[in-house]
């Protein structure tokens, strides 16, 4: 008889950007006289840019033709656009990484919730609180952890990000074998100095563990003492994978593409103390588990790593941050304690008064119409905080401000 | 300290179609002046249909201008979509499947390689010889299996397809839990009969185990007695789950989608006993790893099931289906036995004078410069055979075929 996989079932019904839009549609269904104005999810807004549109459009007239049409794309990307990737976001900035260290996929979301794959079940896993709930979902999906007890799940070591330690989490205080990061980070918004993140590197290297460093959203870093990549960091080429998104980079929420780089220097252990290159296992799993991204999309995102194309990328990100901006003057104005919002796209605010995050949540939505994402979905650090996201039309932005202006306190 | 993934190990190092790529670019390097013609992995190599040109192409300008932008896709794909894929595939040739049933995807082998993901990691599988190599490698993966012994992976249930019973496995002898099926088959060119297929349903409903169907090459089914769908069957909408893909009924496989159908009442059951309804477990799985097929590809796929579309796309089929006849003469003409080639893209032919899969694999390459996929890449019970595919350029299929007419027999 076939029977569930208990793991799934240790996991609450839904994931949480599911239920957020969930409970949005239904109070738009209830008030269809009222516009809700959504900064939950952080999905983009603005539509591609001129350069990346002409790519589409070649690579869709290319596979129309027999003579230029495409087939089956290479497991880890086209060459044209991994080499573009290298010399763009790498090489240029004095970071020597090589194509065949970049692998090409369908979006970060699907590369960190996979990555854990290629691990032994029994690794011992670090996860911040708050947190993407991506890392930890897979983890508990792979039968890496016991129950959820207490907003925890058994068998993970969380590391805590707070008010406290300005949302850096310590170290951990016992062994773990794999961390994840994210800087900028979601949802705090916090970003790493070269220090905070040169102490992780070490954490790893001494521990032999390996960091998966989410850096989806470097393109809203703009200062330039922030280190934009992990391996900028001396000695983190031997330890860490770093996963990048054209989602906030390039607006391709909903045309799918990212990219994971893991430098031929990664090399783990067997249990009979063999190493194994990590970018060759990574492949195996994609080349069995996984087909390429379309030759369509890959010429779109093509722009992406040129001056033109990063030009009007600017321009969009600049919007954002500009949005950013606003919400952080409204929560100002208001009296709101925040982080994020600079050099990020995300602003993680004090709910007022002690109110839980679902109860901001459902206040927000009933008194401004406005749909913000419950802290406490990302982590039980996260309990009275919300996420807003900066990833709105700017006219927006501007009302939702204005709504905020006017919460009852 | 991170470990490598103890059941990763237990594959061969690359993956089947990898490897015969790899020696196929060996052996072009070593002999520029030769054209290699390639009847190994089923790539296609006939453009975009029209239809779909101009779905892609609006699906792109939609991309560009704020008003018609398309941020996150829906995990299980657009209304649209699902709508013209259950009306058109299903509901007008009398097979009630729902939209909410459907769940689209970048790829059939994505969906299959995953799907095990939602069960019991104790859960007993049996396995086709030869079988497409995803259906195991993944099952190896998540650790359901032992080593590999004897060219066999210990705590498999195999399922021969030999000559002696046409390509056709008997029931298993010991009761299984998921069942993997595939027909027309990839590798054997096999198609299943009603009468065959009703068998497989009975087995399932008997024994409480799960069919997982993959009717890839259901568009090349012509004979309009042989079941296209699993959900022809009597009974199969509890004990059925329907893989289908756009690669060989449109050439998506280089713009990437397919589609899984769920039907609602297929439910499974905890360790305690409770039902649990597959397609809300594979929702949970999509949401957490998945983040939908991108809007441009979604358009483009619409025309699909359009009379129109698909009138495009017989065409091409057709064509291809020239091909398979081709080849079969061809073999027909030097006395080597094979099956399939009717109502299915792949031809699998017995090789000459008892040579091994892997030889007569070089022996091709060698002597006649064309690419055949061994036969025991696909499992123990496929050695002796190669694979032909019908989806060359005809003008290619006909030079292969002049070729083979001077094999050295």
């Amino acid at each position: 008889m076939i029977k569930v996989n208990p793991n799934f079932l240790k996991l609450p019904g839904s994931y949480l950007f599911a239920e957020v839009s969930k409970q949005v549609r239904l109070y738009q269904k209830q008030h269809p006289e009222q516009k809700v104005i959504r900064l939950s999810i952080g999905d983009v807004t603005q539509p591609l840019a001129p350069s990346i549109i002409q790519g589409l459009q070649q690579g869709v007239a290319e596979m129309g033709v027999k003579e230029t049409f495409q087939g089956y794309p290479p497991y880890e990307g086209y060459e044209f656009l991994r080499k573009k990737i290298a010399e763009f976001d790498f090489q240029r900035r004095g970071i020597d990484i090589a194509p065949n260290e970049i692998f090409v996929s369908s979006g970060a979301k699907e590369d960190t919730a996979n990555f854990q794959e290629l691990f032994d079940p029994r690794a011992k896993i670090a996860i911040c609180d708050p947190v993407y709930p991506v890392y930890l979902d897979s983890n508990v999906m792979a039968g890496r952890t016991g129950t959820f007890k207490h907003g925890r799940f058994e068998g993970i070591v969380y590391l805590d990000a707070t008010i406290e330690n300005d949302f850096m989490p310590d170290l951990p205080t016992e062994d773990v074998d794999l961390i994840y990061l994210c800087f900028p980070n979601n949802p705090t918004g916090k970003v790493a100095t070269r220090a905070e993140l040169q102490k992780w590197v070490n954490y790893a290297r001494e521990k032999q563990a390996l960091l998966l460093y989410d850096a989806a959203y470097e393109a809203y870093i703009r200062d330039p003492q922030i280190p934009r990549s992990i391996f900028e960091l001396d000695g983190a080429k031997e330890v860490a994978v770093e996963f990048r998104s054209l989602s906030k980079t390039a607006g391709f929420t909903g045309t799918r593409m990212a990219y994971t780089i893991i430098p031929n220097s990664v090399k783990i252990l067997d249990d009979k103390g063999a190493a194994h290159q990590l970018n060759t296992l990574w492949l195996r799993r994609q080349s069995t588990k996984f087909n390429g991204v379309a030759y369509i999309i890959q010429k779109g995102a093509e722009a992406v790593f040129t001056d033109k194309g990063r030009a009007e990328l600017n321009v969009l990100i600049d919007d954002y941050l500009e949005n950013a901006r606003i919400i952080r003057a409204g929560l100002d104005a208001i009296g709101i304690t925040y982080s994020g919002g600079v050099n990020a796209p995300y602003i993680w605010f004090k709910t007022p008064k002690g109110l839980s995050s679902w109860d901001m949540f459902y206040k927000l939505l009933n008194e401004c119409q406005l749909a913000g994402t419950p802290g406490v979905g990302f982590g039980k650090c996260g309990e009275g905080y919300m996420r807003l996201t900066a990833f709105g039309n700017q006219e927006d932005v501007k009302e939702a401000v204005t709504r905020l202006s006017k919460l009852q306190l």
